[in-house]
């Protein structure tokens, strides 16, 4: 049957004041009215029941995280350690053929803002039955709509059925002129949006992920603890997809966005008429492009542009939006008691 | 003897969100630790004593201006309406006169801030002095620094005594091609810092300001509330001093600043090296030329330049430097329970 993996650790910074350590901003309704993980779920609905939905956090989210989404304790899966994405994928991966030997599992992020679900539906479908039908850890690639710099590409192979093709080979973040070359070529976005038959996963990681495979026994045996400290951090696209022979790719045609910034939010919400982002209590005038922001007091601003103004936790922060990508730098520089907000 | 009036209304709206109808600008520690109107009463050390300063308010402000200041509450005079500066004035030298028929009043604001305090005390001693000798209405003329065209002139006449000299004309905001050529005639800034011998004021504007002249008897009476029901609101240069003959003028050699806007205190608070004016709980980086003030949560400022940013009685305020003469209007367009702030 078919499972999801959802990803949802995250370390609060980059919405700060509003995001905190304990509601980082996939727990916040920060692109609509629900947070992107409930959205995560949502998307999931036709496709993937809740009751084999699996969220893979740290024990500070566990909690919310299972009241938002309305899931069963046991498939809230708290990780000992954060340790990148591959032992996260694997435990979960681990825990779908413990409860079923047949799973196949869909492994998303819960911090992506989707605008088309019926697309994300489609694709995320084609990725599991090309899985389970070819034998194949299946990347979902996102058709391009420019060249971006920062998302890793992948260059497919030939074809294997339909519209899935092998691998021809992974590029981690080209320089423009590279991208717009792949681009030509055909190359995808890689997405993050994976499936895979679960067994088939734990046994590429057995032979192919020195970092992982000695643990495996221990996940195996129910004892996570020893496996998370036995690990060695890596990502699941560098210490399996990208080594594995047995990858394929599909197409995407969604936009996908983890609305990683304050000035993300430009992309994936409405924008009043001058180009501004607003939430709660705001009030502007001769204000263009900005993102305005209130869960506390109302906020007052007069003929600025292009900045970031929000009011949260009991902190005030104004800076330009390009430099909103930079956030944990200026947050690294303040005292703790004031980086660390008050909810 | 000596005797102040010190003006001392105000809205609250120049400093919004801090100042607020209850305790506006000059109640606040605005240029430093202490308020410009504790300032106003202390730059009158050894001059006038503090049982010979007389206040002139509102109702709302009257009892934490007797309690910032020190003052008995029969040298608080509490104006039944506010109708500019002459009604004021003349109540506050009647009530000099009342106690004391040889009164000299000097007549100041409670909102300047006077960074020579021992220069304005030469000038108001020598205003005081040259009103009693010569009986005359005077007017500290501050020597111009440049050719601002906010400010009236005063243009010197004749020589009296000293530096004293008769008044030729005022000009009321000139052009900057017209103020230039004041400056280069010898014309001062007309400060608001004016003296009198209480019973001369009186005496003019019996006979020269038909605006209040009908509603005296009933001040000389002590009945205030039909004093100020019967003026015609006027200001003490129009109504009296642009029409008397007796008018005298002395140099004052200090900068006086009324700190109207949050810009103005760019002008008379220690600045940063990066040229910024900070106070409270802020964090700036790569900022420069900014006011950020904090009486309520830290505010954390990253790129940004030119702007004035507030947190204040639950209110945010953002908006540029230049736009800080205009915040009235501002706020005239918000909804009556945002501008109204909650201390």
């Amino acid at each position: 049957m078919r499972w999801a993996a959802i990803l949802a650790g995250g370390s609060g910074t980059r919405f700060w004041p509003l995001s905190t350590s304990a509601r980082p901003k996939h727990l916040l309704p920060l692109a609509g009215p629900r947070s992107t993980a409930e959205e995560a779920v949502a998307r999931l609905e036709g496709l993937i029941p809740k009751e084999r939905i699996l969220v893979v956090t740290g024990a500070a989210l566990a909690p919310m995280l299972q009241r938002q989404l309305g899931l069963s304790a046991e498939n809230v899966l708290v990780e000992p350690r954060a340790a990148s994405t591959a032992p996260a994928l694997v435990w979960a991966s681990a825990e779908a053929a413990r409860r079923d030997p047949e799973a196949d599992v869909l492994s998303l992020h819960a911090d992506w803002c989707v605008v088309e679900p019926d697309a994300f539906r489609h694709a995320a479908d084609a990725a599991l039955s090309v899985g389970r039908t070819s034998r194949r850890l299946v990347t979902v690639g996102i058709v391009p709509t420019r060249p971006e710099t920062g998302y890793g590409y992948v260059v497919p192979g030939e074809v294997l059925q339909g519209e899935a093709r092998t691998v021809g080979r992974f590029v981690e973040k080209p320089d423009a002129s590279t991208a717009r070359d792949l681009i030509a070529k055909g190359a995808l976005w890689n997405s993050g949006l994976f499936a895979w038959p679960a067994d088939l996963l734990l046994q590429e990681v057995s032979e192919k992920t020195p970092e992982l495979a000695p643990a495996l026994p221990a996940l195996r045996a129910g004892r996570v603890d020893e496996f998370f400290r036995r690990v060695t951090p890596i990502s699941i696209d560098v210490g399996v997809l990208e080594r594995s022979a047995r990858v394929a790719v599909v197409p995407g045609r969604f936009s996908w966005d983890d609305v990683g910034t304050w000035d993300a939010l430009m992309r994936v919400r409405q924008r009043d008429p001058q180009g501004n982002v607003t939430s709660g209590p705001v009030h502007l005038e001769d204000t263009r492009n900005c993102v305005v922001w209130s869960d506390q007091d109302p906020i007052v601003v007069s003929g600025v542009q292009d900045l970031v103004i929000v009011h949260a936790n009991h902190r005030v922060l104004v800076m330009t939006r390009d430099r909103a990508a930079d956030l944990k730098t200026v947050l690294e520089k303040l005292p703790p008691d004031v980086r660390e907000p008050k909810p």
